[in-house]
């Protein structure tokens, strides 16, 4: 029987419920190899954006990241929110290449995060250049969304775990190391 | 001219900068990539460790959860101590691959994690086979070591955050995303 979260979605909901069940199969979960093959299923279709294709390793911290409820894999809701995201920050991606390099230079950086949400300082800029674009200081399409993934799960568990909202959060070594070996 | 610290190293050091500064190239630091063929050239070497190959992912992980100074590269001291950990974190694989399948099981997690120099709760357990392990919860040499650098690392930064020694640290929104984006 339909449940009542589901008899009351609009139809673009329904629709994407559809898609879902396709991706997600039997389990209703889409697992961090499921994540890899639809992302580079899309890229493959899609030549204005370089990459050297999605990892396992970066597709499961993507799942780690975003995988609230501790299942491992990502149920409905998480993968929606996941793909809008996608589908946001690849249109940023694609408008800001002013180049039409198909990968995100250092200088095109500042802008690029800024439209993606994350008007960030110089500071972590440079280190996310560091850990996410390639010796010549290009970020391809995968890194890029492959951070953005991430800068955003962190911002929202900073929000969640500064519960009086202080600006500052207080963590044990326990929470410590749930929250960053878990993703 | 030969600097002091050079100068009064032992002759194992002196053996060991040797090979480093093989591997390292002109610039005398180890870049992510150079980190990845390095560590997959020992893997070929040893058929008792089953494992896909160090990703270029979890190089660049490794080498921003190990980059103290920032340079993006591994410099010498940050080297050595990442490969001897390597080293003696892959005779505590081979002695505790009890059953010979070249991978960790869930049931061999505990054991192996001790040995390693981390008696992890159950729970801290679950999130890591979670992560780190495949769909049979099976978790092969790449992950092993992608795992454990990333344990010792995140362990190490929170004492050195924990000034006081309290068991506990207070960290604000940019401290918080300096942490988690480089790694």
């Amino acid at each position: 029987p339909l449940n009542f979260a589901e008899s009351h979605e609009s139809d673009e909901e329904k629709q994407f419920r559809r898609v879902f069940k396709q991706l997600a199969g039997d389990d209703m979960e889409v697992s961090p190899n499921e994540l890899m093959n639809i992302l580079n299923k899309i890229i493959s279709k899609n030549s204005q954006l370089k990459t050297d294709g999605f990892s396992i390793e970066s597709c499961r911290s993507m799942v780690a990241v975003m995988d609230s409820d501790s299942t491992g894999k990502l149920g409905f809701h998480e993968f929606k929110y996941l793909w809008n995201n996608i589908k946001r920050w690849q249109g940023v991606y694609v408008k800001h290449d002013a180049d039409r390099s198909g990968v995100i230079s250092r200088r095109e950086l500042p802008e690029v995060f800024k439209a993606a949400g994350f008007p960030l300082d110089e500071q972590l800029l440079q280190l996310i250049a560091r850990r996410y674009s390639d010796e010549d200081s290009n970020m391809d399409f995968d890194n890029f969304i492959g951070c953005l993934v991430r800068l955003d799960a962190m911002c929202r568990a900073f929000k969640t775990l500064d519960k009086d909202n202080s600006g500052s959060i207080d963590l044990d070594v326990k929470e410590w190391l749930q929250l960053t070996m878990y993703s």
